[in-house]
């Protein structure tokens, strides 16, 4: 059995938990909470489920312990540097880590490469939602006047976006004047964006999500190759599942002694599932 | 640059000389016909475009020679004992096959791996076409009274399929009779089938096919989880291209030392791809 521990407990680590305790190859090895010591922690591998920048900093405490560790950072212009950060506390401390291994950067990555191997030519888009966007969402709450806000997602097709934006307002904050804030934010001035005055913002929430990636490609000399992924999910659950899923494959490629930190399109697809090798290929391929 | 050798020119080996013209990364080693010898090959990587009974043979030639070998074998439920049988010849040699390479199997078989991993329970069904059948159309042409015959495959959901059979018949050949004998037939007799006599087969030919993969699972206790994969595509370009970027993965893991026989579940995505791994982790992850 692989002895999988879970640092953070918000609603990706309550979703792992599940999805742990579902495996037929894992057992839980305890859940710790963000000030916990880790210092009693027993654990093959351990998902980091606390917030996107701090999973640098625990990942390395954890690999030094000599603990794998799979996390679902997500910001994507930062995901080169982790890797290359943890690759070499890894090979230090013989461990592994997958990185970035929820859903988008995650499974949608895998689909985008093997699409990119399937058609080299063409265009790949990725179109979000409908779904909640955390980081506008965190922005959008930022905004003077703002008490409470939910930033939905809404895809457009070609990888445009529309941002409908859910406030509950300050006492006395004026609607014109928070609307203009919003729309000249950062986060929200190259989409067409939606502010909309509500009660009650936690009346709206939501962790349903989807994507639809369309991509249409020249295989060789031929084109019109026309491919698209589609999905509805609850999001933190198919987080934490993909996020367990790749616990097991970091156990395997440690055991290959194969210290480093890989992105989930440097695995091997089979790596990510339960069940023996034979029958696997039997019934996958 | 990678030297590729092509053996078996017919669809599918005409479509993998277009992608290897086009890999940036490659250079075509020669184009062999069936019955040429292979003596002077000089090539990393031959691509085996045979009839699919024949690439045991050709591949355990070819790998003798040293040379790494990528077939599109589609006998699925002899798949595992290819890949063992290729395996041992291959760590006698310092070889890598990759077996199974086209759609299905092949990148249909990844992407059924993955959404296994993104919700370990639920069913997934693979609906395939429309197109043309191989197996069907064969099978079909050896009915008593059939002159030529075309069988597409039309997808009805849940993996089940109507089989839309166009024959030209012999001169003299009873309609009835004939149509009886291929509703009996082993290859017809489970599916719904409709025979239609046509003037020219030829005239309805088209390279075509499509798949329609559906998966509604549960990612750790979530249930709702639901997911599909969509193409339409020319069938032997898709299968071409895809053999060519299963050659690129296949020279890596033989760089690596990993000899042995492999199914592309268990390649890593990112090994198919031309490119440096930093600017592909960057641009797809």
């Amino acid at each position: 059995m692989i002895r999988v521990a879970i640092l953070g407990y918000g609603n990706i680590g309550r979703a792992a938990e599940a999805a742990v305790n579902a495996a037929p190859d894992m057992e839980l090895a305890g859940i710790y909470h963000h000030n916990d010591s880790l210092d009693d922690m027993q654990a093959d591998v351990a998902l980091v489920c606390t917030p996107t920048r701090e999973v640098e900093v625990f990942a390395k405490r954890l690999i030094e312990k000599g603990i794998c560790t799979v996390d679902s950072f997500d910001i994507h212009t930062q995901i080169y540097a982790l890797r290359q950060s943890l690759t070499a506390v890894n090979k230090a401390n013989n461990a592994v880590s997958i990185i970035s291994a929820g859903w988008d950067p995650g499974s949608d990555s895998v689909v985008r490469a093997l699409l990119l191997a399937m058609a080299p030519k063409g265009i790949t888009y990725t179109n979000f939602g409908p779904g909640r966007s955390m980081g506008h969402t965190v922005a959008a709450k930022a905004i003077a006047g703002v008490k409470d806000a939910l930033s939905m997602t809404i895809p457009l097709g070609t990888g445009v976006h529309r941002r409908m934006v859910y406030v509950e307002l300050e006492d006395g904050a004026n609607v014109k004047e928070v609307e203009q804030r919003l729309l000249n934010d950062d986060y929200f001035v190259h989409d067409e964006t939606h502010m909309i005055v509500v009660d009650s913002v936690d009346a709206l929430n939501n962790v349903a999500h989807g994507v639809n990636m369309v991509r249409d490609g020249v295989s060789g000399d031929t084109h019109n190759q026309r491919f698209a992924f589609n999905m509805t999910i609850n999001n933190p659950a198919l987080t934490g599942q993909v996020m367990v899923s790749c616990a097991r494959a970091a156990v395997r490629l440690q055991r290959e002694g194969r210290y480093g930190a890989y992105t989930m399109i440097e695995v091997p697809p089979i790596y990510l599932l339960a069940g023996d090798e034979e029958s696997l290929i039997r019934s996958l391929v």
